[in-house]
């Protein structure tokens, strides 16, 4: 099974790194590498709280606390260039060491009446991913800021300008409230079947499982606050990285984010380090193959197609166009990425579709549901009646049942009010699109779900595509399909991205003997938090930095003209794109798909060669944003590859640590940088670069 | 005994790391804390080459290579901050591996014919110091530069104006050739009663010893391979690290150089970091108090006095001078410093004068010449009966015997060719001056190495300072005295300056069983050597940088200057100095000698408390160019420090190594960067900082 990060991986990315690979790691971390068989004895003399005492008050206090630090670093690296790592570890470690702190201090005084347990932990962890995964499927860097004014004016599609809602606190948090919660329901009563009729792999709430198994043994915790330590000194050195920063950027054009690192023409190109602790810790995180893939992407489009097409200047667009008009460079840039991401998305649709089709069809045929499925080639389990472990874990989550009629109801009254408000909202969304939508969303909520725990992809943001496309078709150019395919995309990609989220965390739930009950609450809990939370930090960056969305800006938002764009496509066609645009557009469309297909194939026969076959996804990032962002990620690449080398060991225990502590210090500095852009506040000083000649002429100009 | 650092090993400083904690330190590496008596008996099945065979070619080969390296080294320092740290630790290092490697090859192909001994080492190490030592004492830096027309001109003094010699390398290497090994012939004849009779000390010498002896042991060798790895390491990043900086310094106001990395305000005040590898090198060997002193005195100038007086400036001085003009504030910077420095100096030489006298007076009293000195307070050595080690020692000193009337025929030849010669070249240094100097010279010789061997410290500059004021006074300003005391200063220091070299050389082989013969040799080799390429090194500069030496550039030489202004000062007095200096003079003067006293006082009664009493010298020198850095030294002091804290053993076997790489890398980076310079290659990109304000002024020039 192919676990490298793909499609939805790349884009919404939250599950990119614990794959299986990480998963065995964590398992030789906490030596229970023979097998699973020992974790429960381990653990047998621990009595499991009932449900209601798994959701403590300090639990949701640290969830609180960690939901607001992690929403600020997603809708950073939503903003910026898309890429969002796995924060997995870092909530656990995290969260680990909040409530350990604590309890510690409690017992220290002597007034711990309820000592730290892994399910507490466990709920903790799903807690801050539900509210931290609404900071992605919320949209804030797609569809929903694709719906503003701002980005319309960048598309430059006159038909549709007037199809624009500004984002506004208000109706964000409330449309976030009445789609987030639909996907939960809908999928609660098939968390039996998934997850011990099926036994999905669910490799990242598995992989989360384990690492919360091993941070509740005496080695685990050892290990873990060491790991919280390289985490803390990081995350300050990176924090105060940003500050230093900042003092020297004056302006836009100023700072080390404009450093021409590699001279001012490869400066041009967007060849160079801007150096963002944030990616570096990101590309220490992504496996090689993403990082290759980027800087990859970015040689193609800016090292050599841009290049190429400028040249062809007044031939194939008018030289007089604005730099950012569509119909010049910027649409070859902007369309030709969606037409890789569309390829590689639709490849990948098709084919997680059958697998998950054909992995039922034998299923059902077999009715043997306690074996678990081989269509993707793994071993089959070792043995086929059930461990210890399976037997306890069995019998706990079974024992707090949620009662089906409580979740249909629930799905039922949530589809209503949401129906009745949305039009409200967005008119060109009418309500028999959105009956339609809540009809079919079971359906493919279960798709997603169980096709997330055969391969761990989510493909949210497919399905979020496949809203545009055909409510927006259905609605037309005339009745504001542009708007209607966006919302319809938020509809969409809420509930099969927080019904797939659910099910992994039952997942994680049942390995660590936490109750499906307290799992449902606390994503419930979870999911409101994030409804409030994501909004107010979205806004806050929308009002900190004018410039958020604009090419070239430190906020590009570069999804937001992407999503924008292909509704303008799903509407109205062709018609808006530059000469031979079109053309390259099914190139690399077709492209995308081929790569794929020799890449499955290259798979089954040398997987040491598949390995190097870049991934579509991952290129067609920075054709639009430059590749200075694979810069960075690839420098990430080479410390992690570096330390590797000096020590494997060390480096598999801590670099997860390290690049967390990087991408939070960074992504917390976000917040008084934004406080001090909404107070007014400038920075003071502007570092710049000028080639040599321009520097005589401001030496001359500063003179006289 | 204090060992800290004092006025020439500030400004000399080639002596300044191996002190006496020092040699503790390579003892304990290399196993023999508890006494050196096994030493010899380790080495005992070693044969001893005869003094002929200690000669090798290789080892003058690999001699002239790192001889150009460290004049490279050297001379940069001289013409930057004037900070030059001992770089015995790294010629040790670089030589043992150099000879070894080739060694080692050639064994491997079997066609080794001489094994590589410790002598040959100390022959390596002897010739490079030489070598180096002409970079210092010829005075690149100071008396010879400051006879230029383009120090002249700084100055600002109508009188002297005419008095200059611009450099050329026909004469400067002529000059280096008669003055430079008058020193040798004056002490040769002095070496068994210095080494032998009064078994004196030489920190630094035995430093070098303990280090070379401890490379030959099996042991020794292993860690020295690995702090070559070390040095290796940082010696390429450091050289990287320049050669990146370099496309971003197009002019001298671009670059790294001048980074604003505590605002504009403190930039304008010269308190910045600088990126300088070189003196975040140099602060990891200088001793704590040291970087302290410099940063206090930095702190003492540029921020508080400076400032102060330039709030006077329409009444202590004329608004409307240049900012260059020594009538204005640059007087202040040029001469407090000058105050402090002979301060400092005076009450130095009084003190090792005192103690030198002191010491022979008992020595000749008790004629008991086997008994160390005890006037230092150390304690008497443990057995009054010599050791093994001792005894093989003194025999293998005493085999190899360089003749008296040899020793002295070469001083009267010498100094014969020198009077003759030196009146042609400098018309105002009149014969008999040169006769007089000549006379006193084997005298003065004799204290300094004498002194040396005692405290470590060589007081060359201050000899050259008396020499400056002495001879200049005589001559008076009418006949030149300017130039007539800068000459007879540059006279004086070779002479005293490689008398205690020689004899540092001597003790170092009586140590490593090296021949008195071979070490003569060495030295006289390592001499020639320096008299060319120290020259040829200067001149590549000098043509390279056509602003060299002029406040504020690259290349300051701020040493040029201040000797210039004693010269004026002691044939002209003080009539050219601005209101209220003179005051200021008198008070650092006495300032500088009360802090010494002070903290002499405090030595005896708490050592603890003395250690934090800061060094007059070292505060001197950021008074006229600016603490930035000293900025530099004290990262490299706080890196140093928490390394120490992490893991001392490591920090205390690799930092030397690692502070040797970054100055090596750096300094031999200034090779490259001098030939671009001289082929006329300019950086092609400027990094510049300016305040918001100008920012947007430049802005707006660009976009119009």
């Amino acid at each position: 099974m192919d676990q490298n990060g793909r499609e939805e991986k790349v884009e919404n990315g939250l599950d990119m790194e614990i794959a299986d690979d990480d998963s065995n790691k964590y398992k030789k971390l906490d030596g229970e590498e023979e097998g699973e068989e020992s974790v429960e004895r381990m653990f047998a003399k621990q009595v499991v709280p009932s449900w209601r005492n798994q959701l403590t008050r300090r639990a949701f206090g640290v969830s609180f606390i960690l939901s607001v630090l992690f929403s600020f670093i997603v809708m950073k690296l939503n903003l910026t260039a898309g890429i969002i790592p796995s924060l997995n570890v870092t909530a656990g470690l995290l969260g680990f060491f909040f409530v350990k702190t604590w309890t510690r201090f409690l017992e220290n005084c002597g007034l711990l009446k309820q000592p730290f347990t892994r399910q507490e932990n466990t709920v903790i962890q799903t807690c801050v991913v539900a509210s931290s995964g609404i900071a992605f499927s919320g949209g804030f860097g797609s569809y929903l800021f694709g719906m503003s004014g701002r980005i319309a004016q960048e598309s430059a599609d006159r038909a549709s300008a007037k199809d624009i809602k500004d984002p506004a606190l208000g109706w964000i948090i409330g449309f976030l409230f009445v789609v987030s919660f639909l996907g939960l329901f809908s999928v609660v009563p098939l968390r039996k079947i998934m997850v011990i009729d099926f036994k999905l792999t669910y490799p990242s709430g598995t992989a989360t499982a384990h690492l919360i198994n091993s941070f509740h043994t005496p080695e685990g915790a050892k290990l873990a606050k060491k790991q919280v330590r390289a985490l803390g000194k990081f995350f300050s050195f990176s924090f105060l990285w940003g500050f230093f920063q900042w003092f020297f950027k004056a302006e836009d054009n100023c700072g080390f984010a404009n450093f021409p690192t590699f001279g001012l023409k490869a400066y041009d190109n967007m060849f160079f380090f801007d150096f963002s602790a944030t990616y570096v810790g990101v590309g220490m995180i992504c496996p090689y193959i993403i990082n290759a893939s980027v800087l990859l992407g970015g040689v193609l489009s800016w090292g050599l197609m841009w290049p190429l097409i400028e040249k062809r200047k007044d031939d194939w667009y008018s030289a007089e166009l604005s730099p950012k008009s569509l119909h010049g460079l910027q649409g070859y840039k902007v369309f030709i990425s969606i037409a890789m991401i569309l390829g590689d998305g639709l490849y990948n649709f098709c084919k997680v579709l059958s697998r998950t089709l054909v992995g039922l069809y034998i299923h059902l045929q077999r009715k043997d549901p306690k074996m678990a499925l081989p269509v993707d080639g793994s071993p089959p389990p070792k043995t086929l009646t059930a461990s210890y472990d399976d037997q306890r874990r069995t019998q706990l989550f079974l024992n707090d049942q949620i009662p089906s009629w409580f979740a249909v109801a629930g799905y039922v009254v949530i589809a209503s009010v949401s129906t009745a408000t949305l039009p409200h909202m967005f008119p060109q969304l009418k309500w028999y699109y959105i009956l339609v939508i809540y009809a079919c969303a079971p359906t493919l909520a279960f798709c997603n779900a169980y096709g997330c725990g055969l391969t761990d992809w989510s493909l949210a943001s497919t399905y979020g595509k496949l809203a545009i496309f055909t409510i927006g078709a259905w609605a037309g150019a005339a009745h504001g399909g542009v708007l209607a395919g966006l919302a319809a995309c938020g509809v969409m990609m809420n509930i099969v991205s927080t019904a797939s989220d659910l099910m992994q965390d039952f997942k994680t739930g049942f390995l660590t003997l936490a109750s499906p009950k307290s799992m449902f609450v606390s994503q419930v809990i979870g999911t409101a938090m994030g409804c409030v939370i994501s909004p107010c930090v979205f806004w806050l960056f929308y009002k900190a930095f004018d410039d958020l969305g604009l090419p070239g800006s430190q906020y590009p938002a570069p999804y937001a003209v992407v999503y924008r764009n292909m509704a303008i496509l799903g509407v109205e066609g062709f018609s808006s794109l530059p000469k031979n645009c079109l053309k390259l557009c099914y190139i690399f469309f077709c492209g995308a798909i081929l790569v794929n297909i020799f890449k499955d194939v290259m798979e089954r026969k040398s997987k040491k060669f598949a390995k190097f076959i870049p991934l579509p996804m991952a290129m067609a990032i920075p054709f639009y944003i430059g590749p200075y962002f694979a810069i960075d990620m690839c420098v990430g690449s080479l410390i992690l590859y570096v330390w590797g080398r000096i020590n494997k060991a060390k480096a598999d225990a801590f670099a997860p640590a390290v690049a967390s502590g990087l991408i939070c210090g960074d992504g917390i500095w976000t917040l008084p940088s934004s406080i001090l852009a909404l107070a007014g506040v400038k920075a003071p000083i502007c570092m710049r670069f000028f080639s040599r000649e321009t520097n005589t002429r401001i030496d001359n100009f500063l003179g006289s």
